[in-house]
């Protein structure tokens, strides 16, 4: 269960708030990409991030020099938003127009991954979830390849779900409008593959399917 | 033409940032959501907002009451970014592993937009964005609608566009290992329309795919 804090307390639509931690693991593990901010002598900046979970952290990468990420790995505090998007939800009311979605609010502070073998781990498990079995087949980083990627990682100890997915909610006097009424759908569907055209003779079409389940795309 | 200020200067991957205006245009208008973030005394808080285009301003819009827009409308110094993620670009190291996407980073501070017709015309670009002819059909918002909804824009004077496509990038040595190598593409498509189960009696089903260009699926 996730447990509010001064941060985390969802006030507006409060009825789309969702406590059950898998909801949480399910919008990261689809979704990631996060929007990942931080604050400087400007104000705040939001840089979109790959981002992944392993059990109960998210991991970002980068490289060694990336100005966000030096400036992350100092603990500093942030914010990581997931969000998937899923439609228009078209009221008989201008008024009641609104979305369908899923987003995931994560507060705290990253700490850096310093291990060489633990990064390279953490990283192949990134290449598994988008390509399962591919890291038996790729060369993996070698050492001087990891020393150049910085690896972070932040729990997800504060943390609020968001859900809307309730369909038309039209006033009682607006019900006889002779206006069509209801959703328009938003779905991300993955593949098919795109080979190199330099592609190593002969070699097959790996099957990724497995990791997108209904998302794949003959 | 974009122009670099120090906050829109990219340092990091410089190959991908696009100056050209009709691009930061595009990936707006397609995405329809901003990650925006405000700094509070906690740190950074970046939530998602639906967010459309008019010219050279950018609106968001919401309940008069809404903690984030009340911060926003006194003119906070604000980052709203916008992502479209194109797919994972998978080399034959593990290393050379990344993603395509089209992002856009916005800089500056809101203002409110408080004339009630105004207003009106705004929210109802919208509407037609979403779905095009639905404002002559739908009940338009009243006096006390508009009062209760705030909408506020920002001007796209600072902003910066990054957009990675550029395939595989192997090192040289790696170009014979007995791997596939390619993209594996994502994309949303949007629609079929799902109807209310309390549909209007014999309404047809209303046209909304030119809005959608190549999205729309049957």
């Amino acid at each position: 269960m996730l447990s509010n804090t001064n941060r985390t307390e969802i006030k507006k639509g409060a009825h789309k708030a969702v406590y059950d931690v898998s909801k949480l693991h399910a919008i990261i593990d689809e979704s990631l990409i996060a929007h990942v901010a931080i604050t400087n002598e400007s104000g705040p900046v939001v840089i979109p991030m790959l981002a992944w979970r392993v059990d109960d952290y998210v991991y970002i990468h980068g490289a060694n020099n990336s100005r966000l990420l030096r400036s992350l790995k100092q603990g500093v505090q942030t914010c990581l938003t997931f969000t998937l998007f899923d439609g228009w939800v078209l009221a008989r009311s201008a008024f009641h127009h609104s979305a369908h979605y899923r987003s995931a609010v994560v507060f705290g502070q990253f700490e850096m991954v310093e291990n060489n073998q633990e990064k390279d781990r953490l990283l192949n498990h990134f290449i598994e979830q988008i390509a399962p079995g591919r890291t038996k087949q790729v060369r993996l980083s070698n050492e001087k390849e990891l020393k150049a990627t910085m690896l972070l990682r932040i729990p997800l100890t504060e943390a609020s779900v968001k859900i809307s997915n309730f369909g038309v909610n039209d006033d009682a006097e607006d019900m006889d409008i002779a206006v069509w009424a209801g959703v328009l759908p938003y779905r991300t569907v993955v593949g098919p593959l795109q080979a190199c055209d330099d592609l190593y003779e002969g070699i097959a079409e790996p099957d990724y399917r497995s990791a997108y389940s209904n998302r794949w795309q003959e």
